[in-house]
């Protein structure tokens, strides 16, 4: 009977979150206004963040103490197990040795609680009522809800109207933990009553619940914004993930060669990667892959450039890959994975060769899914499935080789809310789509006229 | 810092299951054969089910070996936590103790697994190329699915037409594990086309779909049929949840004097109270509880009498509570307990004191299963929320008693894909009902003519 899950125990869940940026070998270079395209600082960001998540933005400190508060709320699903995927290394007949942490364990059943409780805990300290947000297919949408509710903030979700009605059930989830979710764009704001002015019947879009939550954050002192992924602060908070990783792999005495996640706004897989950069940053050999979708290839295919965050233009630009602010993504199933930036950390990491980044088309990944359900049991969320394409690409590589390589990969979520989107791929209703070189042009021209990052010797 | 979650080490799983037969006060009577009213013996069940479950059936060994290939298949997801309600406590302001043992946390998110891999396994063994078997909204349909899918096991499944089309969701992750379902009543069976020449737009029932997937098995040497609840061997595999439990509890020290599951057929409540049972057989003091919704009270108003397990009387007549054959259940949102029949052993254990039934409204189950998802973050199947409703009963007792009481209860399986029902609560579309005088009046009368168990001496 082979052991399949490295439990760490309660009591050894690790205390400090680890943040790269004192680590980074070129630091990360500033925010710039979106107007006058000078640096801000940290105070810029007062209206819509609380004071310590401005302050963890721009820290210098290699690892920040986890609250007792927050520590408390993630013993309800943390440390997550480490599965050992025998099942899966057989049905591929490869040496390798595959390794991956559930992150599907928590209440929302992916990796995004890990820093919304976080972001709930210091808005409650900072004296916030109310944390709004957007959301567009509802996984950050729900975590915030389940985090917010956990220290009593009222939460409020602009949801991208057409996914508001397509799939009710993550927002089903944000109501049973007392979230108030609602379609954008909305009566509730100037810039959503701009939208329904001009077409009552607009589907919405990720630009414009944006740009309600923060109009609606920033016209009341009470109430802060919160965002899921991109920013430093979100990344240093899912750090844990890899942090604990670490602990269990080295109870087995086990170091990984290659090390995988799949990278939307870059979270989850900064999560896990961050902590085996600072390895190989200090000299430790280790291949770290973000894993893209190839219809949205920010990083294999996207300028590393100042961009804007929103398609509104309204907030910072921020140094990264993108795929220029107006990039309307394809619709694939994997909709946590279609946004068009890219995490600056994790972009200044592709510039410095530190993560390796790979496109992987979307029948590949549903393929890959589907190889894993049927082998460990558990249905993967589609922005997993792109990890997992990954994972076998590389483990039939070792079997070609036949090296024993040790693979580890974050399972980000499950997919039990996204049955659909398997039903759409085998039903046959799923093709695949690579992004045409006209639209990397089109985001070149698009971002031509914005200050430019210095990119330093390599 | 609290320890939330006991957690059992891989190790220290179960290798046996608890066989409560031979410690029964007063033994089990036969099934009865539903046309003689003859007891039949094991070999009536051989078109059915293969040889090494109708062993188990009637086995009078105490414990029974757990294979070491459905030991490899239950260590993806076993030992499951026992979490300690820390945060569900605090919200009552109860002194009591709030254990639950997380079933949820298998891949189709119940404790349904527990014997369908164990089903499976031994149809693998005796050489079964298909497994029939109906579901109703799907919960069991995809536990077996999953359970097929790791021996290599075609799986079908006749699924309630209504629930076919109106909760694809559990349907999907039957096709992702490779099972075949189909909407009941079919064209492939002679009871299914029989209902269909009559009513070709028949929404379906459980009572069709069983006979559509008896025969299905009946008509094929390599095809057997399993069933999900009820029967002794499928309680037998659920066990695993109570000694799990037992030895997570002695971790802590911990002895509870309360224990409380939701009870349908009877498996998931008997799967972590039998081996509970037994130390009150022997001598222990402990408050067994098993919670059925007040729209189908079987054990609390339903005669202890022989009845037929399907509408259609085509199988054996068992000793159990009945609401009888003919009872159509309201449509409530629990469907794993709208069943008119108890398992026989739960029953018994019913007539000889040791289980204490109890029955709960449909909207005081809901409201349970929010302050649950509010305070302990996991959103409950509306089945558990039965559990739930009981367990803050007793906790709100303990607080006015002033006492100390450790309650221990099953959390069946997550609601992930049961968010509709919540749905339908919040919006104040639900109600309760209770079933009518008449309702029972209309039992007895059905199960008149059929032969009486003797009951023995309380």
């Amino acid at each position: 009977m082979e052991a399949k899950k490295i439990l760490l125990p309660e009591r050894e869940i690790p205390r400090q979150w680890y943040n790269i940026l004192p680590d980074m070998p070129n630091p990360l270079q500033p925010p710039l206004h979106p107007g006058t395209g000078q640096p801000i600082g940290p105070e810029a960001l007062e209206p819509i963040f609380p004071m310590p998540l401005i302050e963890q933005e721009v820290s210098q400190k290699q690892f920040i103490e986890i609250p007792e508060e927050v520590l408390d709320k993630y013993l309800l699903w943390r440390p997550t197990p480490l599965y050992r995927a025998y099942h899966l290394e057989r049905h591929l007949g490869t040496p390798a040795r595959i390794y991956f942490k559930n992150e599907g364990v928590s209440p929302p059943g992916s990796h995004k609680p890990n820093t919304a409780v976080a972001q709930a805990y210091y808005n409650k300290i900072s004296g916030t009522k109310r944390i709004t947000t957007e959301t567009g297919a509802g996984q950050w949408g729900s975590a915030l809800c389940f985090a917010c509710n956990l220290f009593g903030i009222e939460a409020k979700v602009f949801m991208v109207k057409v996914s508001f009605y397509q799939k009710p059930y993550r927002r089903l989830m944000m109501e049973v933990w007392g979230g108030n979710c609602i379609p954008s764009p909305s009566n509730e704001t100037n810039a959503g009553r701009a939208i329904l002015e001009k077409d009552p019947d607009s589907p919405g879009s990720l630009g414009i619940a944006i740009s309600e939550a923060v109009e609606a954050a920033v016209s009341d002192p009470d109430t802060k914004y919160s965002l899921g992924s991109v920013l430093n602060h979100v990344l240093l908070h899912q750090t844990i993930i890899g942090l604990e990783a670490q602990k269990q792999l080295a109870m087995l005495g086990e170091y990984p060669h290659v090390v995988i996640g799949c990278a939307g706004g870059g979270s989850n897989f900064a999560g896990l990667a961050l902590p085996f950069v600072r390895d190989k940053i200090n000299g430790k050999e280790v291949d770290i892959i973000a894993v893209e979708p190839a219809s949205c290839p920010t990083m294999t295919k996207g300028p590393f450039a100042y961009d804007h965050g929103d398609t509104m233009r309204l907030t910072p630009l921020l140094p990264m890959h993108t795929l220029g602010h107006g990039f309307i993504p394809a619709p694939i199933h994997a909709g946590g994975l279609r946004y068009h930036g890219m995490a600056p950390i994790v972009s200044q990491l592709v510039v410095d060769g530190l993560i390796r980044p790979e496109a992987v088309h979307q029948l590949e990944t549903f393929k890959a899914g589907i190889t894993f359900a049927r082998s460990e049991g558990f249905i993967p969320a589609p922005e997993t499935d792109h990890a997992i394409a990954m994972v076998i690409r590389e483990a039939l590589k070792a079997k070609e080789e036949g090296k024993e390589k040790v693979i580890l990969f974050n399972w980000s979520g499950h997919g039990l809310v996204d049955l659909a989107a398997y039903d759409a791929y085998m039903s046959g209703k799923l093709s695949d789509y690579e992004l045409p070189e006209e639209e990397i042009q089109r985001a070149l021209a698009e971002i031509a006229n914005l200050p430019k990052p210095k990119i330093k010797g390599r």
